[in-house]
């Protein structure tokens, strides 16, 4: 059995995490720190685990690191700036680090510094963390020593740019006119739980705003992804603007392109299904379908529409998700199955909860 | 025009106060007032104001007395225990007060220590200040300087009992067994306009909960509507449950009566129908029917339906209102009416939101 | 490996069925029918389960009861009165069947024709019948060849009221005054996956009604569970009164009871701790605190607060249950593990998905 | 008094006209029409209409030509097709027609038929048909006798680009790159009053999903109103995508730019200011604010944010509306009061309901 920790979990990625890997064959939840609740049950926090878990919340205070040395791998389910502060001394100690947060998903530290506000505490270390979205960078996972868990519209607008990208790598000529346009839409808990007026239910439901419009600290993540890790050979520009829908979980991102004429001489839909034709969490839906966001609720899974219009010369890729899930601790727990040789879905096979 | 004053309009009732009373025919809103948002724009408060009012949240500090004195009446949107503050002075100089909140409610001074952990700062107004319920209490309205606006809860419950209890009144016998339920439930505007994590979102929705079991602060208030407003001669025990359901505006009150042999003789619709046939806020719905919530959604009606059910010697009294219009802001506007005499409509007519 | 039918798996109690029987590590789905569906694969219906079933709906028409008998069990998730007419046979080719409408939940004919409008087509099988509430039933449900899956409502009446019902038993007195009230709540998904407008989501969210307050089929099947299986010696006189709540899943029964002076002497809390303190699937809250339904969500788990008031004399218990899993599906799969001898929980250790 | 008629009066455009006309103060409704409510009361329908709507359901049958041509306008709350088959006789009667139905909204016969799949019964009566969005065609509605009043997603994207076309109208160089992209979000209203599985609450709650990708009806219209109504000199090709969003009301409308050189020249916030700054109905926010749907609830009004970025060379507009009034029944209401020379906003100032 695999010991683990999770520090800070009393936010909703930390229950999610709770919930996965309380019902993981292979792991065990050794500790569970927060400072705010030490010392009470988890299940008096969350009264959905009284029965499941009796997990308490601890304080380590100064023997953290003794403490947290006794775990083989270390989820930090923190606000940023956290996980970078204990990252190097677990490393040094042999143990695996999984941030939730962003301390490790930029290597650019000038975009981490303007976006996150925060100096890295430990620069060395970034450049050996790898990016944990296994479905592009699944070898440099396995040997990493650290990661950093993307964020949950990255993980969308990156999956579902992914084949696109990889097929213009391969063609002399660019498929995709030159803006990228992502319109995504999230649920309320990816704002994360905490006690603000504008989460508040009366402010929040029968209600459907826009954000971030100037400018959104997902967007380098998913720069990153596209001209890094995928390697593009062109450089669309990137336009992210992200909406908050009224739902609890899920997110849906609507990614717009333009195709060139090279564009619209693919086949897309054969393209994306060959893409993703082995990837356990990964489906491209039959064409002509559409995704909806319940249809992966409380699952790992991620599902994918192509709709590819050649008389318009345009494509539209519906990408759907449960952020809490794919978009952050089902995402970790596939990254933690991928450092340890497990199986890559074991632990996450949830059916998805429908209606 | 009455020059009137809205003090503390930035929570739900303070803004629910100025959609209505912005297009009352006979008021003009000369202050609205507000420590911390003193100097904005209620507009850059409630973007749904734009365009609509003009006014601008005042911090009236020192001049406070003399800039209220310059209002025909004053309505105090604030939380308990402010009112009665300034209400002594105010009423000295000729300014008629109306009380959102709980600090004219109650005339029990106990209670009202006891519930709401405030001694009172002016027990002797207490005592001239009128329970601002226009169906059972108009005519003290009428004269009164002080009111005490009426708890959302105690509304229905005390409109949704009065038939009855007046029926008992002249009756020899009790016509309702000794235990009188009334099974409360809430929209969530009702805990008010706070950033407050059991508020959140995603804790709120999709989700139906009880609170306030052990005691809550209505319940004297209904008593006191029940056993001495309405003078009920038998001393029914009476059992209050609330509860929170996932809808922004809106209160269903289910009140559960067993009813005696002598009940059981009674026409329990037409009684009800005859007891509101000239008011022009409560309906009567036909025999058979439920009321919905919505069918009130943004006006000031409260309907009831009454259930008689004598093989099983019950009756079920359903009531529903709009928490924020007759369970707050439009009922202080209908006192109003009433205090200057005005048509108790006037300004009042909005058509239901439905869908 | 168990081989099992559903009979019926177009509705919600039906793809619930599939959720948890996908994941069960005993069963295998043999069949799956419908026939409005036939020949499509479930995932076409319930994308949800596209990489999860592989199950294809069949209409067996004239083979239904040869294939049928290659089953060890047959659920059916059928409307009213379509298992009845296919149990006997079943049962006498040895399969089990459990029901998950109500052909088989009232032992009182009359009681079954009067509410559900259908003339009994195996009486005498009915009397064989177990009522599938492991929890008051269990051994009966081990050794029944039919079980008849309880109501979503009555479940959580009956489980509200046993412990309480039983104490009375022991006792010389009543402890409970005649009037018991069930005031319940439930979400929309116990409506059932169908076309009609009062579901339309326009008309039902952001909206709380009352229905079936003249009578509703679930009071016969309340009466019955606690006046016949816990033969309660008191004929305390139930009263049902259920509400439609917006919100996807769960279900919120506040039993108000009123206590007798031996009533007020129980210590009902720990009544209710020591008569589940075995049950794998019924948590009693700790004194003091409240259930909300979404603490249940997705799992098989009832959770019940009781609330003793002896200076009123009154009892409040508060139950929560997801209505389709300890509702409807969970149930019946408890039931299932409890007729072939399984560990009770055994596939049904889902964790409640919160937020 | 005006007199009116409203054809169809039991979809949500049809309440929504009542709860509008009721208040107006220059118009009496004379006859309400539906042939499957006939001889019903509204209220009975719409409960939310009990004490303030007497009026009755009328089948008029044979009779329908002379009593419609007892009124000065017909309003056609009526699926596409209906009003088209009596517009030319109540015309030439001398009454007014304006349809909330698509039969006169595009001028394209061709484009009608091919995406209503009705063929056109009065071409000629067509062309002198006055599209009936103000802001853009006031002088054509105030002489019209036939309004084609515009479908809601139109009128946020009309009135979204009006100010940018006009602009590049007046320009030497397109301003705007090639593609426009109009992602769309509506509530579930807009889909109408009906019984629908796809519109069941629990399928729709908590769940967000596309739609039309491949094409919708509301795109010729999109594309009329440019091309046409704007003479737009420049060809930008027009992408419209749809989604549901789990909300009642409510339109929000994300349309993405890509600027030219000479694009990034303009200050759009100055351009879309002075454009709009004489429309009572149209309210440019401040630079850098964001709308939300919830700021014009049951409002006449529709909102628009815009936001350049010029480093991106994009410019983002939000528009928010609510379907069921700018979309659809209060325009039509404001058509009328163009018509009859009555103050453009007489009876249209709701203020929006929030929370």
């Amino acid at each position: 059995m695999l010991q683990i920790a999770i520090v800070g979990g009393t936010g909703y990625t930390g229950v999610e995490l709770i919930r996965l890997l309380s019902s993981h064959p292979k792991v065990n939840i050794k500790w569970l720190t927060s400072r705010s609740e030490a010392g009470k049950p988890v299940a008096s926090i969350f009264p959905s685990l009284r029965g499941i878990s009796e997990l308490t919340y601890s304080d380590l205070g100064e023997d953290t690191l003794s403490a947290l040395t006794q775990c083989d791998v270390v989820f930090f389910a923190t606000p940023h700036g956290v996980a970078m502060q204990q990252a190097e001394a677990l490393v040094a100690a042999g143990v695996k680090v999984i941030d939730l947060a962003a301390d490790f998903r930029l290597q650019s530290l000038q975009d981490f510094e303007h976006w996150y506000k925060h100096k890295h505490a430990c620069p060395d270390l970034l450049k050996q963390a790898a990016y944990g979205l296994p479905e592009i960078n699944r070898d440099a996972i396995k040997s990493a020593s650290v990661i950093g868990n993307p964020g949950c519209y990255p993980t969308t607008a990156i999956l579902g740019l992914k084949p696109v990208i990889e097929a213009q790598n391969l063609a002399s000529d660019a498929l995709i006119e030159p803006r990228i346009i992502i319109d995504a839409k999230s649920g309320v808990s990816g704002a994360g739980r905490q006690a603000k007026l504008s989460l508040n239910y009366a402010e929040t439901t029968d209600n459907f705003s826009a954000y971030g419009v100037a400018g959104h600290r997902h967007l380098p993540e998913i720069e990153q992804g596209v001209h890094v890790l995928l390697q593009s050979k062109f450089t669309q520009n990137i336009r992210f603007v992200p909406h908050l829908v009224p739902m609890i979980r899920g997110m849906f991102s609507t990614i717009h392109l333009g195709l060139t004429e090279a564009g619209c001489q693919l086949d897309l839909q054969a393209i994306y299904e060959q893409a993703y034709k082995d990837e356990p969490f990964i489906d491209v839906l039959p064409a002509g379908e559409f995704p909806d966001t319940r249809s992966v609720r409380a699952s790992n899974r991620l599902r994918i529409a192509v709709h590819q219009n050649n008389s318009n010369k345009e494509a539209t890729i519906l990408v759907v998700q449960d952020n809490l899930v794919k978009g952050a601790a089902g995402q970790a727990v596939q990254c933690m199955n991928v450092m340890f040789g497990f199986e890559e879905s074991l632990g996450l096979n949830h059916v998805p909860v429908v209606p």
